[in-house]
């Protein structure tokens, strides 16, 4: 159920402690947007001098107020600032948002400091924001705790930035969006950005979740409850660049960055993944209407070429197609539109939409009304005729009134289908854009914006959702080489046969119990081959033990492997390892093996453990994916193997919390199946 | 030198013909605009019926003005357009501009039209834009020849799309931008893109020149024109996603799509290649500015964490570095910033710009002066403080006083270096805002589009120019297995050693030349190995024989190659290609060979010739570049032979037209040089 958070949101009471006349202070401009709810409930202002405040009597203390107090802003410098919550809660507080700074963010000692208060918090059965943040607010309870106003609508906004979100305010206004909650993170010592989603996902007002943040503190907590939401959840988030700082011991670790990591379990997840500010709010205007498109087919539409080529592109870029009309859509577009129009797709009109704006409508009309068209981007000059300046091009009055009905005909049109359609506007703010904005038909003025709308609504092939993770196994007692093989191979993997040996008679041995071909390995390594620990091919016990006389000459391991040798003729070799990250847990990650891994990067990820019915898809997913199905003549290999081997390794290593980093690499797939040649496993 | 466009922008006298009082026909937009200029040179309209046009006197003919004509604007139905034209040229016209639609649009009819009448043009000594375009017009000589009128400014503007060209008008006006010149480009039956951008680059009014084309005509002149031009180019062109409609036969002909060799000729020839009007705008808005990084370290600054974490990301992925300040930058901002600012990179004032905007010029002009900083990201609230609306934060009006003298003191630290700084504000037409634009400083919305900026003044590592095509050498006289192979020896690469043998007794004739191990080849197939022609590895004469019974049985083959088999030991398979493009002449491609070719589609592409340096610089750019300097200890590749034989090759392609596709697969580089195992070549 997650915590309740409603004395947080909906309190009884609200005091300011720290309220100031002192407009330099950041108890000034909260109290002054905290009382604007004093008719919701009361809202007592504290300083501790007393006096007046904002023309209103301030208490000297939460204690002299008289009566209880639900929710506690404490805005006081740091040295103040655990008394003021002890107090708070002494006085009945069920929610404390800590305005004051000083903790966490300035070292170790300030970390101990907000634990410390948090845990006193808890105690009391309250919940605390911050400390180190810049308040909350709630537009569907009049709950306004933070310095500045949020324009009222769908929109929760979960921040670490109070900047990020001024910045979101203005951007949100041109589409129609606004804020039903916003709550300044902070340092979460103890409310977390996880309690916080679970909440707003619970919210009636909320129709949609956007949250910037830095920290995700428990990142696989935040996967399953944007995953659990039941309404979209837009992420911004930053780091992408932080590729270097990582150490590890596999490739699995080497090649899996935090911003693999966070993608994976975004995608995973369902939560819509961007970058900038702007793009929060395209995919925000895209996702709080309720349209999805059923496909990948869109239909262009323009009256001028160039924006139809050039949207058609952007639209491709961002994964769709643009496919050719064909049968009955085409036969009708080519009877009402013009000899010069195009009605392959683009549907180009030509100039028909200049001289008859009707025509916009039938024609959209009839791409929604396609059995072949899953949704429909407009784009262009339509909204310049009925622009205040009647648009560049200068329309008539009696263009701008044909456009202003087009207008009305487009949504009407929209209203009557489920499918989406975006429109690309010169004049995003005409009149005949704002009545398509008004019956929820998303408007923007650059096609890019459009086209990444239309991205945000089209769901992923990969997004499965979070699996939970398994209880805890018993430690691996041995995370040798050899007791690693040993408990993959219990947990359904498959390996050649091998021996563990030490000296010229074991090895003998070892030879008289499976034919050759053999492979010699030396077990003292993590990267054998590296260093010269792996003899392939040795056709008999001969040339196995010149081999291991040879190695243990130089190497002089404590022990060594006898291995058969695997079948290698129209095999592909793989990687699959599961990298435990510190925020989001076992992230598991399949690839093209062997020398190229490196090379190439061509990997995918996801949060493990991971069905074979996924494994399958991130398979499929690969560039390298060809190869699965044999190229130039070679039989294609047992992927539904390789599948099932990667859901056994992840499926282990998700078990075993202690594995920090574990590999297979190679996984040989064959037509014949999947074998694992090698592994390796790092404890944490 | 490009032909002579002076009658077409500066024209002594202009006619309108088919000038018109209705306001329903292009004549009559195009008639308004043209008296515009009535006082820099005479505008005589003409309209079949006489009477008046504008309240003009219009004349019933060119030829009844009774003066000569040095421009004629053409707008008459198309059953009258070469009659029009026609009596131009009789009235002296130096310059038509041929509005008039239904030539090569409409078909071959259409374009056999159109060559005609062009060629009448020619000609007569004069030149003609169009037919089937919007107009043109030049402000620099006060010629408005377009129905719209352009905002004057640096940018000639070179279209096929009007309704664009009104978009970037739209865009361009924040920004500063403005145009010199205006050209619709319609079907280019005379005056060519590349004609156009040739005088563009000449035209002392124009700063930079951005093209909007569906159709390059002669890609390679264009590429070459851009890469003389001395000036920046942008081109907005579409048709990425035209991958599909191209059958080749060779794999570098598969693998080279219409997209890929308009990026590759762009990036050889320094254009800057965008995908939609706003990335246009935002490239020419930097790229109008003189000034250039000189490497790809940035500076990051803002007030609030967020936009600094945000824009970081933005500018590493465009490609630049956000490195650590080191030394005295870093202790110069400790000494002079807040204690909770930080100061590594992004520098977060940290709510010192708030308290006090003087401190964003400081930094500013600290991190402009800082050796280790190439240009600077100024990013966040900058510019609230004395916006309109006082920004949301609500800044007082000491604050907006202390902004806008910021604004000024970081214009003046802007102009004593030669670095770049670019500002993403929320508040960009904020008074501030506007004071650094006007100081020549890029001032963006968006945060991707601050980044985009930079990345257009970056230059890119690839761009080495544009090698002209050598002189046609003597067609190649058989394009046969043997000829190819023959001829790119004679260009320099080497081969294995090989016989052409026709019976068992050439065989073993063959193998008593050379010792094995040997491959053996049908010569009859163009991919011999698809189709079980090609056997590696045969030992001796007997392995060798009895591979060619098996194999004459089972082919049938009039002819085959006795080979030397290489030592494939630490060596790497490369493909290198040429592909005739109907555009854009002979486009070298070199990858990653082999199986792997196809399905990494790790390749990268070069106008051809191409010299041995830029092989070098291609190599090094692929993302198996690392598989070159050897992994997991195996020895480096002699990359500089195979940088030779790219060039060997190249050379080869581009000194011989009538080769469509030509072929080097695989291309072994090994420690000990580069091999050519495999060449095929198809005829135009």
């Amino acid at each position: 159920m997650g915590r309740d958070l409603s004395a947080l949101f909906d309190p009884v009471s609200v005091a300011v402690v720290g309220a100031s006349d002192d407009p330099a202070k950041y108890g000034h401009a909260i109290a002054a947007q905290a009382v604007r709810a004093n008719g919701r409930r009361p809202v007592h202002l504290v300083n501790r001098r007393g006096g007046t405040v904002l023309g209103r009597s301030a208490a000297p203390s939460l204690s002299a107020i008289g009566e209880p107090v639900d929710l506690a802003v404490v805005s006081v410098p740091a040295a103040g600032f655990e008394d003021a919550v002890d107090e708070a809660l002494r006085c009945g507080a069920r929610a404390i948002v800590a305005i004051t700074a000083g903790f966490a963010e300035t070292g170790e000692a300030g970390r101990a400091r907000q634990l410390a208060v948090a845990e006193r918090v808890r105690a009391a059965g309250a919940v605390m924001v911050g400390p180190n943040c810049l308040g909350i607010a709630d537009n569907t309870t009049d709950l306004f705790l933070a310095s500045d106003t949020f324009t009222p609508g769908g929109v929760a906004l979960l921040s670490q930035s109070g900047n990020l979100a001024l910045e979101l305010q203005l951007r949100f206004r041109p589409h129609g969006l606004g804020f039903s909650r916003f709550v300044s993170l902070g340092n979460q010592a103890d409310v977390t950005l996880v309690d916080l989603l679970a909440d707003c996902a619970r919210h009636e007002g909320t129709r949609a979740i956007a949250v910037y943040a830095e920290d995700f503190a428990d990142g696989r907590a935040f996967a399953e409850a944007a995953a659990a939401a039941g309404k979209p959840v837009v992420l911004l988030t930053a780091g992408r660049g932080d590729a270097s700082a990582r150490s590890a011991q596999s490739h699995t670790g080497a090649l899996t960055t935090s911003a693999d990591v966070v993608t994976a379990a975004c995608r995973d997840a369902g939560v819509e993944l961007v970058t900038t500010p702007r793009e929060l709010t395209v995919a925000l205007a895209a996702l709080t209407g309720a349209r999805r498109p059923a496909g990948r087919r869109v239909a262009v539409l323009t009256d001028g070429g160039g924006h139809g080529v050039v949207a058609a592109d952007a639209v491709e870029a961002a994964g769709f197609t643009v496919p050719e009309l064909t049968g009955p859509t085409r036969r009708h577009l080519r009877e009402t539109l013009w000899e010069q129009s195009a009605v392959a797709n683009p549907v180009d009109l030509a100039g028909m939409g200049e001289q008859d704006p009707g025509s916009y409508a039938r024609t959209v009309a009839a791409l929604l009304a396609a059995e072949e068209v899953d949704a429909v981007l407009m784009t262009g000059y339509f909204g310049g005729y009925a622009a205040a300046d009647g648009g560049l091009g200068g329309g008539g009055l009696v263009l701008a009134e044909g456009e202003r009905e087009a207008a009305r005909l487009i949504a009407d049109h929209h209203r009557a289908t489920a499918k989406p359609l975006v429109v690309q506007s010169m004049y995003p703010d005409s009149p005949s854009c704002r009545t398509l904005a008004a019956a929820g038909i998303p408007v923007f003025a650059a096609t890019e914006d459009a086209a990444r709308a239309l991205a945000a609504t089209a769901p992923g092939p990969l997004h499965t959702g979070v699996t939970p993770l398994p209880p805890a196994a018993a430690p691996l007692r041995d995370s040798g080489y050899m007791g690693t093989r040993r408990a993959l191979e219990e947990a359904g993997l498959a390996f050649p046969a091998a021996r563990e040996i030490h000296d010229e008679t074991e090895l003998l041995a070892a030879a008289a119990e499976f034919p050759g071909p053999y492979v010699l390995k030396a077990l003292h390594l993590l990267h054998k081959s590296d260093a010269g620990g792996v003899v392939l091919g040795l056709a008999g016990p001969d040339e196995l033990l010149a081999a291991f006389r040879e190695m243990h000459a130089r190497l002089g391991a404590p022990a060594y492997s006898v291995e058969a040798m695997a079948d290698l003729t129209d095999g592909i070799e793989l990687i699959v390892g599961v990298n435990r990250d510190p925020r989001f847990g076992p992230v598991a990650m399949v690839g093209l093996g062997g020398v190229l891994a490196e090379a190439l990067h061509d990997v995918a990820f996801t949060l493990a453990p991971v069905s074979a019915g996924r494994a399958l898809s991130l398979l499929r997913g690969l560039r390298t994916a060809a190869l699965l199905d044999g190229v130039r003549g070679r039989p294609p290999v047992d992927v539904a193997a390789a599948a099932a081997a990667v859901e056994a390794i992840t499926a282990f290593a998700a078990a075993h919390p202690e594995i920090a980093e574990i590999e297979v690499n190679p996984l040989l797939v064959s037509p014949h199946g999947a074998l694992a040649l090698d592994s390796r496993a790092v404890l944490a």
